[in-house]
Formats: structure tokens, C-alpha cells, sequence
């Protein structure tokens, strides 16, 4: 009845290695559990940048086929020899080491060094000069699973963009809305990162729900605002509030603008079903059924719903992603099967671990 | 150098009598609570629809004190004979009781069945013939606190309600924004009540964030509109969208309007250090702190914050409210302390359990 | 380096239909998602009592590739025609749907029923007759992996017997203790199943750890006796109290016993280091390193680590298990493989998912 | 029909200021949250190592009415003038500074440096050469309400200490177990303290459980063993395993021992009736109610509830308290009501605050 969801594709014998870098952080980790589903890419060596020569198995304890490997360390050329790797790097650190890698290299950056087209954009949220843009890493993207396809260099995107882009995409390119999307968003706190700060101990998270970032200053920022623009074929303003929930992983991201004149609950969802009838791993909810984090954990899938609200005026859309799986992890998992070749949907799960 | 928070007022000999219906539920429970730190309000009894019988201390066992009380029967004629009775009821619960109670009892109605004063927005939102509105009960309104002083029937607003208003009233009654606002909050489980339905259970709830009652149809939205387009003066539309967050208490409301003409930060953060300069229980951060639910978790205070997003030509009012403390059962005997001629801020905690 | 985790053992073409009922609730939903990632064992039904003819996806949001099955009833004439068939029904329930399958369907009872060898414990700790004992589906146990191979008829074992057996039978074996084991074990949420109970809402479970089942009454004791006295080759004690903690999914036993004359801390380590030096998916820590359920969160290992208190006189012991995978739907897929001659550890996750 | 739980002592005018420091971290905080409430301690100042000169309310958002303090120095000379200190240190930094305030301040160390009586436990535990030991802050001790009476320097217990020898001292003191006490704790992520380390971030807590100090090797095991051997008047092993589980704050002690030939369910809650029955903190629940941390956050008491195994022949005694509360600041209060001739109770909680 159905399929193998893990099938191996067993005519092809063919393998690549993959390198990860910055394995001792939660999205390089995650990019190592991944590959340990995967049938095709093999892990061949992790690194970082201060472990060094320790075990991964004391970083990473939940890696266990891995644990015996010892993190390398993070310079490019410890990095060269294998066919594929992974920069999971804080933003600023991957450019560097890119440019020293082979060209034929598949190299995939989770970090934000190369996601920005608009050098003025990079110059202004991150500072200092842009390396320049490469093949950005979202298929679902109109267009983009074309650029992505034989790449040799892919940026993926950040966790925020990912989830707000895939909610409004198609109604901006389909027209159902006004230019001004009102974005808020809830994260796990894996999206800060494995260092040790104060205000992420378990003390302070558990039982609270607080905002940073608001007011148009967080760096995920232009990064919506060029993908919802190039959707819209327009300029795309985009008012984000991000806010820290107490879970580890997944993101909600609840977005809205204004209707366009005549817009109503059918043709809204009509272009949402179009838009992702063909998405392998884009759910558009039952009608009714709205999305929760906890129904993509660990998974590569989207879920989405949408709503009419015609008091307001306005159309809302939610999405939910894990951050580190779809939102970084699995992203780069399924734009490397793209650049290599391989199905798109390759050792991808599609399936929650939930409860 | 600071006096004592929950100062004793000691030449008051006064205390009055206490009877709560609903007691075993989260809202009832709460205000036993803050009842147990309160010099002159004195719980006297407890009562319930379906634990009449039982030791509160089965039920509640977080209320020591009250442990042995013996729940009783929620009619009207059990509930006689105290000073004030609050109904922390089902909503369309309270009106029967409260119409059979003497007219010189204090009466304080957690539900919402007298908070809406158009008899239409009630049958559109609720069904059914309305019970007719009663002084609502949140002082920080302009012009509320009159209003309440020496009242005898007040309806507590809901805990969504409570955090947008507080967080919007100031720039829509100052003219810093377009009466078009874009809410988003994230509430903790208790804001759903103690009834046991499945989408409830901790397996579901810890580790996701979910949405739902999008696209304008949560029965707040009406309660929201009417205070704002008070604050206002004018007509407010109010796209609300609630979330569910892993956590037991708190609300985190991010709010957004477009700006108004000419209007800048220092323009809003004037209006609102003027709003709130003299408001005991709402505390406007110093600029650059952002509110967190864990501040206020079992507090009666709300903190606010604001930035102006000059991008998106849009200003963002973040608000943290205790959804069970100042969102319901503490707001509720702020009220009772002015209808009684109380010091407003008697007996209500001020600070938060944290961490 | 590493070979695909998910190997798909490509030559051999056979698949077995699996059906699933209880696929509704927590252990049922696991079993289907392990599935998902299983070659050969495809999902190709699912039934439950109650819900019978709605969408899969309504009820388990996760499971996403199988959104469209529609569940079935549950009786046995509904469950014929599966090659395999996995009950995982409140218990008490299995049995008499058991009796009614096919002698050569391969049937995998998750409940308590076929557990028990011992008739009289059954009917102390369940109540009524006995429906005869199954082979145990816990591989780890000596001898036990022989009973398993070509089974019809498993019982897998109980979530906490699993971690707890696990942790001390090889002490017991080695005779490294004396026959008195005190057990406390820290439980999510999952383990007390998917039904709508006041007690278990994440209002109530969030920040709050309890204890339940407390001097010897739970009924997962006389499982452990069981399991412990076969590995000890006499009686042994087990004093057991469970507690609940606030995470959705795994078992962290802390399990001790007075160590036996000349025991120290190298003897220990030496024994446990012989038992488990083969077992797949059990992973003795290295020194120094301890157990967390983040570590086999969705996966089907158990990390163990063990400590001499040579003040106290004990042997400490502490395991970790997902209660859902290794705990119950992994077990039995586990079982499943040896059972249909595919090698354990055939599609069976390895990797948790943390952080 | 119920007095004012708060009762403030009205014709008593005396008030004695107070200084806490430490009060940057969880238990200095704790402290400050709960002088708050406490009508004649004044919380007068607040001091810290490393946050001189920052205002209170940025580094504890929740201790609202003192935002605006600004934290001074924690050397001896900035302490002085207090007419109590209060030390949050930790552990070996309250000795040095204790020597050199008067010696009629009174002075409060929630720190280890003078819990031992026995300078070679010190030795061996925390090294180097002891301070010498204080009264000991837990009044529930058999003789240690009189030995606070008037105190002016009290050593409060450490937090897993009060649990466990509330939890057992009865059973011990009455001899209705053998001398070898068993102890697993499961504790919030508070008790680590404030520190930013790796292992404590809300991504790794959240969802976890794990052990630590297993073996007999955390710091808190002599003081258990000093305590108990005190109650039994003669020496007691524990066997003592914390472990850390996803809440912020409360600990849930599940401790046994092998019962006293003879004694049953009925002569063992006998005995703690007796012990707790005029005890104002100590909650000995009714049968078949379990303690819950939930039920005593907050709240300065301690629920205990207990159960005869007849099979493993083992009384098993569960206690419940807030790690802050009862804990450390609670018990600090209520030390320091003793010692300054208040009523035992004065200012403090015996509500927790749930849900």
C-alpha cells in the first residue's frame, strides 16, 4: 500500500562524503543525525573550531554511530577531500573557508554569508564586505529548484525565512494580498545556539515567553524581504517580531496582510493549493486543522494553514517548521540532493517524532 | 528605605467576606491565591458544580490554608450571605447566579457574560440575549477608575483582552498609529482552563506552539475592538491571532499598528511614559529591556515595551501579562479594592516568581 | 567510513504488510512511525476503537506520509489479512482479539497481557485469568533472542521494565549485588497514554515533578521481578516508585543495590562491559559520562551508566530510555525482525533527536 | 471563618533592615522576592561580585518594586550597617566575609561554608580548613527551633538536604527503619544555580532527564548523613542520586529504607503524624495524595506523604519543596523570624503558586 518512506535508491551504488563543520553545535549536529538516515551520503569526518580532538560522542551524546569519531579541526584544509561539505558556522565564518575549497566541491553554507543578493543589505545587517551571493537554498522557491539543480555552492536559508517565506510566498506571487506582511514568530531556543548564555539556561526559558529582536532589527530581516519580494515581483516590506518559547526546537510563524480587493477564503486557498500541490514536503493543512510544531519535530516538513479574517481585512497564514531540520539541517540535505543528482526527497524524513 | 509590599492597612479593622464559585478551576484557584495574601478580604467559602463535597485540598493542593474547606454547591442561594462573590465560571454561567444576588453585594464576575455593552456584538460572539454589560474591570483604562470606585458589579476582562489593551490603548488614544491592529499572542495552557480534552494533555502541548481561533474568530477579538476603539475614540479593527505555548501561565502579547504621520520613537515612547507614569501595576521597561512572562508570573503587573520599526513604518508594543494573576484573578480584587474604598494595589503581589 | 544507518537490505525484495491498532493513541502513533522508516515492514492499515472512519491525520498530525489512511475498526476480523499485526490496546484488550488471529500471522501485543509468566501474579496485579504468556520481547535478556527468532506471538515488554531491566541484569547475572533492587524512575508524560485526565494536562505537568504508584503497587513490579530473579537465577526484591516529569517522552531509571562482598567499582564495570559488548542497542557510557533521555529521544538505545558508592555500600545503576521507541514501538520492531529473519536491527533509528 | 495568612504583626513597629548578597543570582533573588511580602524585614540594599553598579531590575526583571536599586560591592565593609545579612554566595566565599561583620548583626549564610559539624567531613568535601559550624537552620529538627532562638549567625540547609531529612527524620528518630537510607531526587534547574554553562541551556533541560553525582559524590551527601544520624542518635548510611529534570524550580525527594521488624502502614504514619502535627510548614498530605512541586512553588512548605512495601519491605517517604523556597530563601526567612523574635511564620507563603 505505501512505500518504503526511506527507500534507498539500490541501482546506485554511488556515495559521496560529506564533512561537517561546526558538528558540535546544534545545526552541525543535526546535520549528522540526518545523515544517519541517509542512504547515499556517507558521514566522513566532523570538525569544529575549539573541540577539537575530543570525542563527539561527549558533545553529542544522542549521535551514537558516531561516537567514536574525533572532531578535526576547522581549518579548509582539513576541510578538502571530501565530495560534500557542510559550514555550520557562525555568520562571518564561512566565506573564508569557502573560498579555499575545491570549485567542484559541494559546498553548503548554513550560515548567512551568502544568502543576500544586495551587497548594501549585507553591509548594512552584518557589516563589512559581502562575498557575494550563491544559489539560494529554498526549492520551493518559484524558479529555484532550476538554480539549486548541479550546484556547486548553496546557501541556505535561515530558519525565520524559511517558515515565513513558505506561509507567504504564494499569496504574494498569486496577488491575494497587499505588500505589507505583519510577521510574528515563536522559536525554540536551539535557534540561539549551543553557547552558554544566561538568558537561554533552562531557569530563564522554562515557563516564559519573551521577545527580542522587535522593531525591524533582526538579521533574518532582508533576507524575508528579498524572498517575499522576488515572489511578489514587487517590493515586499515585512515587519517581523521574533519571540523565544519554551521548547528546544520548531518554529511558528504567524503572518498576515492586508487582502487585495476582492479576495475572498476560496481563491485564497485555490492559489495555496496550487502553489503546493507538486511540495513533497510542504503540507497545506485540511481545512479546520491548524499547524503545530510539534507534528514536523525532527522532520523536513512544513505544515501550513491559512485563514480569511474579513473583519480585519486581512489574510493570515501559520506555518510551522523544525528550525534545525527543515529550517537548516534538512534544507541543506535536500538542496544537496538536488545539486547531486539524487531525488529530492533522499533520506529525508517526512514523519514527526511526536508526542 | 522601601516599605513593606503587602503593608497591612492596621487601623482598618475591616474585613469583609468572600465566597468563590468556580474555586476548583484554574481561575478560582487563583483567586483563593491572592485571597490568602489579602489583609482584609477574607475567603469564606468555596463552591463548585460538580466537587460540591470534596476537600478543596484534594483539588487544589497548592491552597495549604484552605485545604480542609469543603466545597459547596454553586447556586445563588449558597452564594448569599458573603460580602463579595466572584464567579469564575464557564462563560454565559454567571448571568442567572448573579441576577438572584442582593443588589449590595459586591459581585465580580470573572466570566463574560456582562463585559461586551453592545447587546449585538454579544449574539454574534456568544448567541443567545444578553445579560447587559457591567463597569469593566480594568482601572488603567482613561477614565475606567471612576467608574469602578464603590461599583457592586464589575466584569473582569479576559486575559487577552487585559494585555492587548494595556498595550495599545496609549498609542491609539495618543494618535501614534492607524486604527488597524495586528495582534499576536502567545498564552500558557491555563488560559484554556482545567476541563480535560486531549489537544490540552502535557504530551501534547510541551515541546509545540500552536495556533489557534485564527482569522478573527476568538470571542476576545470583540472585547478588544471595543476598548481600543475607546481608547481610540474612533473605530479600531483588531486581527487577533492566539498561540499555544509550552507553558502553564503567562501571555505574551506582540501588537503592531502603521505609524502615523510624523510620528517617531521618542513621539511614542513619550506617550506611553505619560500613560503609565502614575499606574502601579504596569511597568514600562527602560528602553532596551523586552518583557518575558517569567517577570510577572504570579504577579498583578504587566510589562510593556515598544519600538519603532521605521522600515515597516510600523510601532510594536510588546505586553507580559500573568494570565491567571492581572489577566484574571488579580485584576479581579484590584477592582474589589476600589469598589470597597481600598488602597488599589492591597494585598496583589508585585513581584514575579522567577526563575 | 560509516555505512548508511538505514541500510536497506536491497537483495532481499520480500516486504510484510503490518496493521496497526491503537494507531490512535501514543504507543500505536510510534509504531507507525517507525514504520515510515522501515524496508520491509510496510504499514498498511490502521485501526483504533473509538475513531474508527476519520482521517489518520486529524489524529496524529505527525504521521504525514499516512494523513489519508482511514482508520479501521478493531476487531480481529478487521486485522486478518496483515502478515504482521501489533496490538497496542489498553490492557487487557489484546487477548481475546489475539485468540481470533491466524496461528502463522505474526502477532506483537504492546499491553501487559502475555507478559507474565506466572498466573497468580496476574491475577494479583491485573485481575482475572490469565491468557498465557508469549515469548518476552526484550532480545537483551540472556537466551532470550533465541525465543524470539521465528516467533508468532510476542509480548513486548513494559516501558519501565525495559529501562529497568536493562540497567540491573547484569549485575544480577554477575552476581555484582545482592537481591534487594530499589528503583526510582523518572517517566514523561506519554507513558500514562493518550486519554484526556485532568491530572496529566500540560497546565498541571508543566514545572511540577510527582510521584504515583508509590510502595510497591504499580503494576510494572512483578515485571521487573520477573525479568530480574530469570537474570539472577533466584528470587530478587524490587522496591519501584515511578515519577512523572515534564517532557512528553522518556525514562531515566536510577536503580540500586547493595553490593556483594569483594564487588568494586572495576569488577562492575567489567561485568556490564561483557554483557553489553554486543548488544546493537545497548550503549554503556564511557566512564565519567551519565545518561539523558534528550540522548535516545526517538531512537531505539538505551544508554547505561553505572557508579560503586563505597560509603553507602551500593551499586548505582542509572538507564535511559525513550519510553515510546526502545520503551514499546521499537521493542517491537526489534522483535519483528528477529521474528521474520531480517536482521535486528533492520530500520530502527540509532540517532536521537536532541537537542 | 479563615484569618489573613499574611498577618502582619501590627503592634509590633519594629523593623530591622536587611542586605542580601549575592542577589543577582536565584537565591539571592529568592530572598529579595520575599522580603517583599515580609512585613518588618526591609530589604535595604543589594549587593553582588561581578554586577556592581547595575540597576537591580535589568539583571532581575521580576523583583519589580526594586528595579531600581543599584547593586553595590559584596565585600564585608558594604555590608555592614545591615541589621541582618543575608549571604547567596557560593560555596567558601561567606566565611571570609562573615568574619568581619559585627557580631551583633545577624548574619545568614545560605551557603555550605558552616553546615558541617564535623571539620573532616568539610575536608574531605569542599577541602581546605572549616569555618567552623553554625546553627543549623532547619527548625523541624528535634532541638533546633531553641538553638535559633536568638541566633546571630544560622547556617540554612542546602536544598536537597531539607527535603531529604524532612523527608526521613521521623522515620529514623522513631526506628521505623534500619539505618541505610536510599534517596533519588529529582531537582529543577535553579538549584545549578545562574551560571551560563553548556549543559544547562534550555535546549539541553527541556525534554531531558538526567542524572549527576551519582555514587555517593555530591556535596549534599553529608550533610543528609549528618542530619538523619542526628535524628536516629546513631550513624546512618544514604545512598544519594540527584538528578536534573525540565522545570525551574522544586524537588521531589523519593526516599526509602528497609523497615524496623514490626512496624506497619499504621504505626509508620503514626509516627509522622505525631512528628509534623504542629509543624506550620510541613504538609503531611492525606492518605493517597502525592506531593507535587507544583503544589509548593512559591510556598515555604514542605508536602510529605509515605507508604509501606510489604513486598520489598520498604518504607518509602516522598517529599516535596521548592529548592529556593523552603529551600534556601524561605527557610532563611524563617530562620531569621526565630532568631529575631518574631512569629515562626511571619511573611512568608504557604501557598504555592499553580498551575
Amino acid at each position: 500500500m505505501h512505500d518504503c518512506v526511506w527507500s534507498c535508491t539500490v541501482n546506485s551504488a554511488q556515495t559521496w562524503t560529506v564533512g561537517v563543520t561546526g558538528a558540535t553545535g546544534y545545526a552541525g549536529g543535526e546535520v549528522c543525525r540526518l545523515l544517519a538516515g541517509h542512504p547515499q551520503l556517507q558521514l566522513a569526518g566532523v570538525h569544529a573550531h575549539s573541540s577539537a580532538g575530543r570525542r563527539l560522542g561527549e558533545l553529542q551524546p544522542h549521535l551514537t554511530p558516531y561516537a567514536d569519531l574525533v572532531v578535526g579541526g576547522s581549518d579548509a584544509a582539513e576541510l578538502a577531500g571530501y565530495d560534500v561539505v557542510v559550514l555550520a558556522l557562525p555568520h562571518g565564518e564561512s566565506a573564508a573557508i569557502a573560498a579555499q575549497l575545491p570549485a567542484d566541491t559541494l559546498v553548503i553554507d548554513c550560515g548567512a554569508d551568502h544568502r543576500l543578493d544586495d551587497p548594501a543589505a549585507w553591509a548594512r545587517w552584518y557589516g563589512g564586505e559581502h562575498a557575494g551571493s550563491w544559489p539560494y537554498g529554498l526549492p520551493e522557491l518559484p524558479g529555484q529548484r532550476e538554480k539549486l539543480s548541479g550546484a556547486r555552492r548553496i546557501a541556505v536559508p535561515g530558519c525565520y525565512p524559511t517558515s515565513v517565506t513558505l506561509a507567504m510566498a504564494p499569496a504574494l506571487a498569486a496577488g491575494l494580498v497587499n505588500p505589507d506582511v505583519v510577521v510574528v514568530a515563536a522559536s525554540g531556543t536551539s535557534g540561539a545556539g549551543k553557547s552558554a548564555k544566561t538568558h537561554l539556561l533552562g531557569s530563564e526559558v522554562m515557563g516564559s515567553a519573551s521577545a527580542y529582536g522587535v522593531g525591524g532589527v533582526h538579521r533574518h530581516t532582508p533576507e524575508m524581504v528579498q524572498n517575499l519580494s522576488q515572489a511578489a515581483g514587487a517590493p515586499v516590506s515585512v515587519s517581523f517580531t521574533p519571540t523565544l518559547v519554551p521548547m528546544s526546537r520548531g518554529i511558528l510563524a504567524t503572518c498576515s496582510a492586508p487582502l487585495a480587493p476582492g479576495i475572498d477564503a476560496a481563491a485564497a486557498r485555490a492559489a495555496y493549493e496550487e502553489a503546493y500541490a507538486d511540495e513533497p514536503f510542504v503540507q497545506l493543512l485540511p481545512e479546520g486543522q491548524w499547524p503545530t510544531t510539534a507534528a514536523v519535530l525532527g522532520a523536513n516538513t512544513v505544515q501550513v494553514q491559512l485563514a480569511v479574517d474579513p473583519d480585519a481585512g486581512r489574510l493570515v497564514v501559520v506555518a510551522a517548521v523544525d528550525n534545525l531540520t527543515k529550517g537548516t539541517a534538512g534544507g541543506a540535505l535536500q538542496c544537496a540532493n538536488l545539486a547531486l543528482g539524487l531525488p529530492e526527497t533522499t533520506g529525508l524524513p517526512l514523519v514527526g517524532v511526536a508526542p
